[in-house]
């Protein structure tokens, strides 16, 4: 391939255009009087990769319709799966939005509307990408789109489709852009996602409520009880201390840790915008480090006894706790769900009955940093930002790219487009027009690197 | 006093007509629709004590009216005060009950009624004891009635009429009876009653709640901090580690020891009655010793994050918990209150606010059991039930207890009638009829030996 400057060819007018069509559906996935907008944006698409020159075609599914298209003319060359969402979240509370969310309106260089950064824009940046290349000639890679309408409910139709179309979704490479890069200035590569371990702790004491008068100082109290066990899963260094937890993990190298280390990323900056006072957590690892590498446990949740207003002086009968442990490459949630259901009957005080329940869990992924597919993206990125990429981790856990990974077997590129000030999944959800345009040229780039 | 047998003095069928007729009254003291019931019962008693030879009056007060009644004949002697109260619970839920609440029924030796243990049964039975020895003469020491009618409600009225009528109330012990003693042939003396000290613990981490992918590892978790928190605040030997908490205890004398050790008390049965595996408390005491007298620390409730069904990956911002201190003599509530204030900052983890709210506290209590009045009830019991008592105290702290103690400087002899199995509070109350007629017994007695 050669690696003509497509920025001069790029018609940002029509782009624009076509996008806010695209954003002008309003298909909330959540929404059950919406199905014929939902059917109407995945038609439109259907359309759009049509009309490039794709074979594309809408199938239905239990839930909302996927967008299928592909175009295999490049023999020998890898093949591309592009991942992305046409649905959109609820636009509640609609009073707060400056314009309305289906009106997309361009203010201070931004596009403001439902969908804008989340997916639509992305997601058709990647549209937009290969019909840059098509009006040059042909796409130096095969290229598969998989475009679904349940991202934002949880995707419950996309596994069921995966497995069904294994065959025909084959791939060398799958490319997601749905979500915020590490800052405006810092092209980045995601390649790696923490696993998740989510269980309910319950404990039960007595077999009834009783006064804390009459009982008090010998009957057992599942709270303080609770309280105990949890306090007990991690040590003074803020390490989990369920036995053979750590077993397994793959260590940092040396590598990433410098990589990390020349981010720009400010701890106070960082607790400043949570407004926290420190960043307590395991000792011997940076901030970076602990989110996007290490494991975790976090009580999501936690009741027992009165919750009112005043006081009522009552030992509760049971107390209970959602607790989750994210994960990295190395631990399986099926085993460390396992371990925790062993241990906390062991570190639990007398007198009470401790129960812990599976709730979900997740694989944590990660990709090889020294893939060819890895240094293709960091030369894309390279030549719309004029600056290397950063390659990070997030420290979430993405149930689709799990799948992905699963199913295809194909490693996942997370291209983020977006940044956190697009605030996405809130009122006046906005996307900068020049990450849109960013965006098509790093999706086009992207496919000729990729040949390579 | 000669010390007559008045058993076969006393007209079990008129005691048990005159109860039935109080009984009938509907006197709910929370039911606002019924406040004309409650005059009712306080006329009736007013007029039953003017019989017998009181002198009696209703008093009005914000809430309900107090009945109080004086017969001062006996110059030289002591002045007993009896407290009672005449208003009951609620009577719902109305289908369970097998007769109907305000219809006094005796089945299997047991007056079903609301109010019949509680306290109607036993305030009326200080009354008929009065009349029991009038009959035979004149009282052997001064005696002063004070029946409210807002003890179910919390007594709001009752503090402000013994501080406004502390000099007409004075008085050298205050009889109640209001409860129920150890087991059915244990007569029981109650002489100590635990303080409290009531707060809230309020844990704030970050501003906001937090994704726990994205900032689980660094961000402040008010949960898990709660939880370390809470599980400092004690020991492995269950003792509290708030530093100068057990500073000044009076510590159990080894005749109080030895007296509860004769008890009959079955820790397993105890720990079967509640349904528990273990009774869990502090080493080296008793169950026993440990509800009466030994300072606790219960959680009474506990919330944060995320509590509904499912799973929520959330870092709460705050969570909190209701912290309950039973106190013991020697303990002063608002120290206690001042020293976890005090120590949860210190023992709190990095990167949380904590807060510790005073909710309210009280008084622990206990009366002398070397005075004479002890041995008076002692005597009094044994004649009635012809065996010794047992003198006990109680887990639970008692508000007008604590009051009369604190305003009226005299102590308080807590001689209960009753039994659990009477089911206060709930469907289908009762009172045995021999436990009506032994406390008719137990106040002619207790008032003739309180004469020595």
């Amino acid at each position: 391939m050669t690696t003509t400057d497509l920025s001069a060819k790029l018609n940002r007018e029509q782009a624009q255009a076509e996008l806010f069509d695209l954003l002008r559906i309003p298909s909330v996935s959540s929404d059950s009087t919406r199905k014929g907008d939902m059917l109407t944006a995945a038609e439109f698409l259907r359309a759009k990769l049509s009309a490039i020159g794709f074979t594309a075609r809408v199938d239905q599914t239990p839930g909302h319709p996927v967008v299928y298209a592909e175009r295999l003319n490049a023999p020998g060359k890898p093949t591309v799966l592009i991942y992305g969402h046409y649905d959109v979240q609820p636009e509640a509370p609609l009073e707060e939005w400056v314009t309305p969310p289906f009106e997309p309106t361009v203010r201070d260089g931004r596009i403001y509307a439902r969908g804008s950064t989340d997916d639509k824009g992305q997601a058709f940046a990647h549209v937009k990408g290969a019909e840059l290349l098509l009006q040059e000639g042909e796409l130096p890679v095969n290229v598969k789109f998989l475009l679904e309408g349940e991202e934002e409910v949880g995707s419950p139709s996309l596994e069921p489709y995966l497995r069904a179309h294994a065959d025909e979704l084959k791939c060398d490479v799958i490319v997601i852009s749905d979500g915020s890069r590490f800052a405006a200035d810092v092209p980045t590569v995601t390649y790696g996602l923490r696993g998740l371990s989510y269980v309910e702790i319950l404990v039960q004491g007595a077999n009834r409520d009783l006064h804390s008068g009459s009982y008090g100082g010998a009957a057992p109290n599942p709270i303080n009880a609770l309280c105990e066990i949890i306090a007990r899963l991690k040590d003074d260094q803020g390490r989990i201390t369920i036995p053979g937890f750590y077993d397994g993990i793959e260590e940092l190298t040396q590598e990433e840790r410098d990589m990390w280390a020349k981010l720009p990323h400010s701890d106070e900056e960082f607790a400043g915008s949570i407004g926290a006072s420190a960043l307590p957590g395991e000792e011997g690892y940076t901030t970076l480090e602990r989110i996007w590498a290490r494991p975790t446990l976090d009580v999501n949740g936690i009741w027992g006894g009165f919750q009112g207003e005043g006081s009522k002086t009552v030992i509760a009968a049971k107390a209970g706790a959602k607790v989750s442990m994210r994960l990295v490459p190395g631990q399986d949630p099926a085993r460390i769900t396992r371990l925790i259901q062993e241990y906390v009957p062991q570190i639990a005080p007398r007198g009470v009955q401790v129960e812990v329940r599976d709730h979900h869990g997740g694989q944590p992924v990660k990709f090889d940093l020294s893939s060819p597919f890895i240094k293709a993206a960091d030369r894309a990125l390279t030549r719309v930002f004029g600056r290397e990429a950063a390659f990070g981790r997030t420290g979430g856990s993405i149930p689709i790219v799990a799948a992905f990974a699963d199913i295809l077997k194909a490693p996942v590129l997370l291209v983020d487009m977006g940044l956190n000030e697009d605030a996405p999944h809130s009122p006046n959800e906005s996307f900068a027009l020049e990450d849109y345009h960013r965006g098509i040229l790093t999706s086009a780039y992207l496919l000729e690197e990729l040949a390579q």
